[in-house]
């Protein structure tokens, strides 16, 4: 099924206990649209300014994800984060942001993608989740990101998005902010009472809790990699291979959501072993699948 | 099996942000030993003061904990704790701590529980844990606890005894501060390095992290209770029911290793919904049976 992807084309810079990445490739979308294409052909919408520095192109060789999508837009500048990551590497901290074209008109999703039928609305201002949502058919999943700036400011268009999508994907932090709960339990099930049928909480290195509509559970570990390089996109990467999954098989119920998310998990947790996303330039659909069995085996008792 | 164990027994108070109990009954060797009877016979082993409140044959009563080894010094106070929690609650602090007899000499293991075959050192100083170790036969699985503080300050004895003990239990951030690593992966590898067949690394809510020397990893999410009142006891709990299982099986391969952390995992998280160890009270095999059971189902894709 066609998936559709809207978020950030980034520039970022990095420094990690590690080692550091000056103006390498980044933004939420462009790790999704990797992550997911592992599974699925990707459609892209996002906008850069004129001085974008990458040919996707290039950097999609290869791999089915549609550009057409993508604005290069005059006179602006694309959208520039500098972060660095210490001790546990659980959070990054940022260092410098330049919003650029991201804090301008969203992107137009072309005709030609408006009958996706599964569509990931990444991070961004809710108003304009709801703007590209509404410039869509009627897809048959839609799920989207947030994060603790649009729960502090802009509660309100966040609960009207929770009514409009299938599905809300974000960090525990975020949850227990969202519902005011400290226990994250409870205030998953705060959540899907706001309007989606499944809520996936990222909890990092800690791995990832789903909750339906239907309370039913389901817990899975990260994926315990050795060598954390660079967490960056983390999140993005796991949305994308689940998201990625989902189109595969075109079914939504509980049993593949599960499997979605493992999925998921194998995918994001290799990119975090590289800078930017280095690390998927010799991964291939068997490390994706030889992870996603490992972790099988490793719940399993 | 016979399952012996030696650690504190308090006197605790404690507020959490859903109330407070002054002087209940709590310590390791307490929460342990009820844990460990759901499954089990326990020997308990433990030192308390002349003014110690409570009986601990009507606290155990209708479970088989021996008590031959309780120990009431005259002329010495029992330890107390005052702890709180907020927030997460992830994280307890102190408020007052007053080690009283446990600052004194060790209890002695009596003469016959010295062969037993399964003995969980709770935390204590790791001189005093290769002291009592040292006192029994020759026990088929030993597994002691450890802290911060002896990582930081006996450090020479805390190695020694990984030399001596078939597996450390011990939190995130001990196993992180013991190796020096933040990977908590990476670190858990440095651990069975040092000496223990495994390690179990406890995550709070995160859950539980099992790694053998032969490298083989199991990872189990905390059952997912919203309603968290005192999450004291919860680590000596799950030990409690891990080693309570084992003993009762017999069996120390990691398969079982894995079906014991579960059913510590599923123990511990009846506790933790109310104060002291009051929860248990109304607490039957067959609910412990029962989260086990959601435990394997919330786990499976």
């Amino acid at each position: 099924m066609s998936l559709l992807v809207t978020g950030s084309i980034a520039v970022d810079s990095i420094k990690t206990p590690f080692g550091q990445r000056a103006d390498c490739l980044g933004g939420s979308s462009i790790y999704f649209s990797m992550a997911a294409s592992f599974f699925t052909p990707v459609r892209l919408v996002g906008v850069v300014g004129k001085d974008w520095p990458f040919d996707l192109r290039q950097v999609f060789a290869g791999r089915n994800v549609d550009l057409q999508g993508l604005e290069v837009r005059e006179g602006s500048k694309t959208f520039r984060w500098q972060g660095s990551y210490a001790g546990d590497m659980n959070e990054a901290k940022t260092d410098k942001v330049e919003l650029n074209v991201l804090a301008e008109a969203a992107p137009v999703i072309p005709d030609a993608f408006k009958d996706s039928s599964l569509v990931f609305l990444a991070n961004t201002a809710p108003a304009l989740q709801l703007q590209l949502l509404n410039q869509l058919n009627s897809p048959k999943l839609a799920v989207a990101d947030t994060m603790n700036l649009w729960i502090d400011t802009a509660r309100g268009d966040l609960l009207e998005l929770l009514k409009r999508v299938d599905g809300l994907v974000l960090n525990e932090g975020e949850a227990k902010m969202l519902t005011g709960i400290n226990s994250l339990a409870a205030a998953a099930k705060e959540i899907v009472k706001l309007g989606p049928q499944f809520v996936v909480v990222k909890k990092g290195e800690h791995g990832t809790l789903l909750l339906t509509n239907r309370q039913e559970y389901f817990m899975l570990p990260a994926y315990p990699t050795d060598r954390v390089m660079d967490p960056t996109g983390a999140g993005d990467s796991f949305a994308g291979g689940m998201m990625g999954y989902l189109a595969r098989e075109d079914n939504y119920e509980p049993a593949t959501l599960k499997k979605a998310i493992a999925y998921g998990t194998a995918v994001a947790s290799l990119v975090i072993e590289d800078f930017s996303l280095d690390r998927w330039k010799s991964a291939a659909p068997k490390d994706i699948e030889q992870r996603f069995q490992r972790l099988k085996e490793m719940v399993q008792f």
